[in-house]
């Protein structure tokens, strides 16, 4: 169960874990398109690309994570667990589906009912948990103590956050001769496994909101620490801390944290559906706005592509 | 000023023209990306890819013939013309924006006062004409008299039919090993354009909606036909009859027309957006119906590739 002590984890995940896992993963996943944008695009220097990994099974990038961990994990019958109202636990019961998993989700009561119904459509046990995410998180722990189900954490074990690298590698393929990517961090599960592939051969920019700095606290403090997490894109990027592993890539790769306040996110993502029809979550939307907000500033040769990481948010305020 | 009387215009356009058109217009509109979906993926046979052409500048594929009407035209301080409160109004005054054209965009008074006022934010003087669409069309040919401005036909020139068949060519080089190409039709200025770059090469299928079959009238009586036009596709493939060049290549070039009804289209578009994060219009989720209605039928083992044309729709209805 070393899952679920994290400080135990080894810190090292390597460019050859990535490269498994996109051969392991590949009959599962999307391979998302790339937007190639004009000089300019956007409002702001550089040339854009965007990522669409929106596109990815179940609106974001998470699927890469939990099938590479629940296909290197010994699974039995009890099958595995996870603890997730959003992203991930859509990503852990859809993957289960697809692999023939039994499959328990532990969600807060603060989950919206929207998010509960998507994931009982995979086919989840779905365990709503009266108070917070980290009594959902607590329940999960325990259940897996109890029945010896495989525990998927969203962001802190090896396999996931090499699962969530194979995005950076599929990235470098399909834009060789890129300069910098910006990613959105909340456990830091994604940058982790970006800016291993990436390491020192393209500039990693994290981007969080102001409301949600914890690898920006993390980095001051040398250390994963606990922040308060409020606003727009808490639901996506509202883990209260970073994960070793992601914080250990992260002190090493990533050149530089842009914290964007709440509504340079919203107008963000305004933007990416006024000027391409794209519809994203907020989480997403923050990478467009660590540009715009001049968090980042690209010099106007610069190639600079955006993870857009996720679309599951309501559409309807964009029109 | 023979742009006002298409039956004098030539019936051919080639491949040339567009290879010419694709050039001219380059700098100009965006390489949209194609998502390759996995086999059976939307829950129909075949291997489906999908052109994002919603991506489009504008929200549409009208741009592409929009700039290379203008960029073939001889335009004086007099501007341009065009009739339409959709996606060409607002491709015509991009265009002539980006381009340091004036524009004046007739428009039905039937129109939407989003759209109004999305074509005003491009620069285009807009008359709002009591009637419907052909009353707008009137005005605007009798306003092209009086001043010698250029007029542009949505669908009915030889070079906006060049330029809609840009994306043709650049769908074929993204994926050169295509079987069948899927499109939707309104007065069939696209896949004139389409169905002119791949001839024989690629199977060619039209789609419309059962409440505007321009173009399955048009190939039954021979000849371009009046048709009620209705349903919720009507604001883009609405045109009441198609265009003669458009006509003229789809007799040759097109394999079949596909009619699906307004229920299999709204369905086809909130499946793309349960499963894949993609907001479109109606008139490019029929592409998608065409499958789901089972009006065509891929084998097991095809390439087919859907044009999603435009994404000009409230997304409010879609979470």
């Amino acid at each position: 169960m070393d899952q679920l002590a994290p400080g135990d984890l080894p810190l090292d995940i390597t460019r050859f874990d990535i490269e498994e896992a996109a051969e392991r993963i590949a009959p599962h996943i999307r391979r998302t398109p790339v937007a190639e944008l004009e000089a300019g695009g956007l409002g702001v220097p550089g040339t854009l690309a965007l990522k669409l990994e929106q596109l990815q099974h179940t609106g974001s990038f998470k699927p890469r994570g939990a099938f590479n961990r629940m296909l290197t994990a010994d699974i039995d019958e009890s099958g595995v667990l996870a603890a997730s109202g959003g992203n991930f636990g859509l990503a852990v019961a859809y993957a289960a589906m697809r692999l023939g998993h039994r499959s328990e989700i532990f969600v807060p009561e603060t989950s919206t009912p929207l998010k509960i119904e998507r994931i009982r459509g995979y086919g989840a046990d779905v365990h709503v948990v009266p108070g917070f995410y980290s009594d959902a998180y607590e329940a999960c722990e325990e259940r897996a103590y109890y029945t010896g189900a495989a525990f998927l954490h969203a962001y802190d074990q090896p396999a996931v956050v090499a699962g969530q690298g194979t995005l950076g590698r599929e990235l470098a393929e399909q834009l060789p001769t890129l300069d910098t990517v910006i990613v959105a961090v909340g456990g830091a599960g994604l940058i982790g496994g970006i800016a291993t592939w990436f390491a020192d051969d393209v500039r990693v920019v994290g981007v969080e909101p102001s409301n949600a700095p914890t690898l920006h606290a993390a980095l001051q403090a040398n250390e994963p620490v606990d922040v308060e997490v409020s606003g727009v894109a808490a639901d996506a990027l509202g883990a209260r801390k970073v994960g070793r592993i992601g914080f250990g890539v992260a002190r090493r790769f990533v050149d530089q944290v842009v914290l964007v306040p709440d509504e340079a996110i919203v107008e963000a993502r305004q933007a990416l559906w006024d000027e391409l029809r794209i519809a994203v979550e907020p989480g997403a939307a923050a990478t467009v706005a660590a540009l715009t907000s001049e968090g980042y500033v690209p010099r106007a040769d610069e190639r600079v592509a955006l993870i857009l990481c996720g679309g599951n948010a309501d559409p309807a305020d964009l029109a």
